[in-house]
């Protein structure tokens, strides 16, 4: 993929081969991945050469493989970046040379600056979607019976749908990549159940007030709520 | 990885193994991975299996691996978070329907908040092995040998190293996965050599005081000067 920092490897003239074909729109969204024979022989490397660009394809979210032989076989090109980009995220969290505090930083730049985008009347049935999304993520949360795994995936869901009111398909994507490490940086920043009870009353109140600021469409006024929502609980509580 | 939204696959009984010893801090950077055939056994795999889950490792930047087949071949533990995540965003990236308007939003906001974020000093042979790098990148676009299309991949390379002296990884990968996105339509903007012959000069002297900025140690006036080049190449050029 033109990265100087890695080692060509067989495998890689298939990604580079995907990514300019999805650049220059040869490729799309739903469609069926040439057979293995087909892009071994366009490529000039075995066959177990494209089978191991493939699973790569398949971890990061980018094509979908099912098994068997029949013409509906094969790999079909999807996208969820979310679930490729955290697996890699989760990994060097894991390594711990990815600190909670880039990921925090990252998404305070992201989200602020999606609010204050927030524009609610270039397209006024899309913001309606996705604020009806967002409420009921809310309402879903403040439930009693909501457990605090339930509830901490659907906190990290909140924060996408409100950066996609944002109308920006890249901020959006990335929101989405962050989601899941998010989540469970989150997660495990609370040990004690004693703890979580504390913390959920204060989250709880936190969203309301950026939800309302949000649907209002008063933009910079919900960059500084979620500001102080993210870092509070970073500063407290992570 | 106790991910929902991917079907189980038998690699990934390794990766979830090594994010758990990362975790618990069994495995640290440095160390060798087990050998194929005991990571094939421990997980009740097969041996193939295991080699996709190296392949799947190697690719998001968590081992390096070496052929051969001595007491030093073998899955060493590394940790470089910016390649690995960024081949996964990249790909997605590839696949949005992106506007250039996004793209150009996007790119402001990542550079200008890592110019901000610049310390020179937390980390002095890193920082300085970055400007070197980012003044060699210049250096090269400044030569009258240059040809453009090289240039516009000098330049993008330039905003990347730039925005990687912000020393935060999550930020950096973002940014290395629009490079290619950023290269293109600064290239496509441009229809004629006649015009780019204008642009080139304004571009140059840009680039270098940006550079002075950040290399001074201004990173407010170098984020400044930096919002001022990519919209005014977007408004007038693009």
């Amino acid at each position: 993929m033109n990265n100087p920092d890695k080692p060509a490897r067989a495998y890689e003239a298939v990604l580079d081969a995907v990514e300019v074909d999805l650049r220059a729109g040869r490729l799309k969204l739903g469609d069926q991945l040439p057979g293995e024979r087909a892009l071994a022989e366009r490529h000039g490397i075995s066959r177990a050469s494209v089978r191991d660009a493939i699973r790569i394809l398949d971890v990061m979210g980018v094509v979908r493989t099912s098994t068997g032989s029949g013409p509906s076989s094969g790999a079909v090109l999807i996208s969820r970046p979310a679930a490729g980009i955290s697996t890699a995220l989760r990994m060097h969290v894991a390594s711990a040379q990815l600190t909670v505090r880039e990921i925090v930083e990252t998404r305070v730049l992201l989200e602020t600056w999606a609010a204050g985008a927030v524009s609610l009347h270039d397209d006024e049935a899309r913001a309606e979607g996705l604020l009806d999304e967002a409420r009921d993520l809310l309402e879903q949360m403040e439930r009693p019976e909501t457990g605090r795994q339930e509830f901490h995936d659907l906190d990290a869901r909140f924060h996408v749908v409100l950066a996609s009111l944002s109308g920006n398909a890249v901020i959006t994507a990335m929101m989405e990549s962050l989601r899941l490490a998010i989540r469970d940086y989150v997660s495990e920043a609370i040990t004690s159940e004693a703890a979580w009870g504390d913390v959920v009353a204060t989250l709880k109140a936190q969203h309301r007030r950026i939800f309302d600021a949000v649907a209002g469409g008063r933009g910079g006024e919900a960059a500084g709520l979620l500001r102080e929502h993210i870092e509070w609980f970073h500063r407290e509580v992570g």
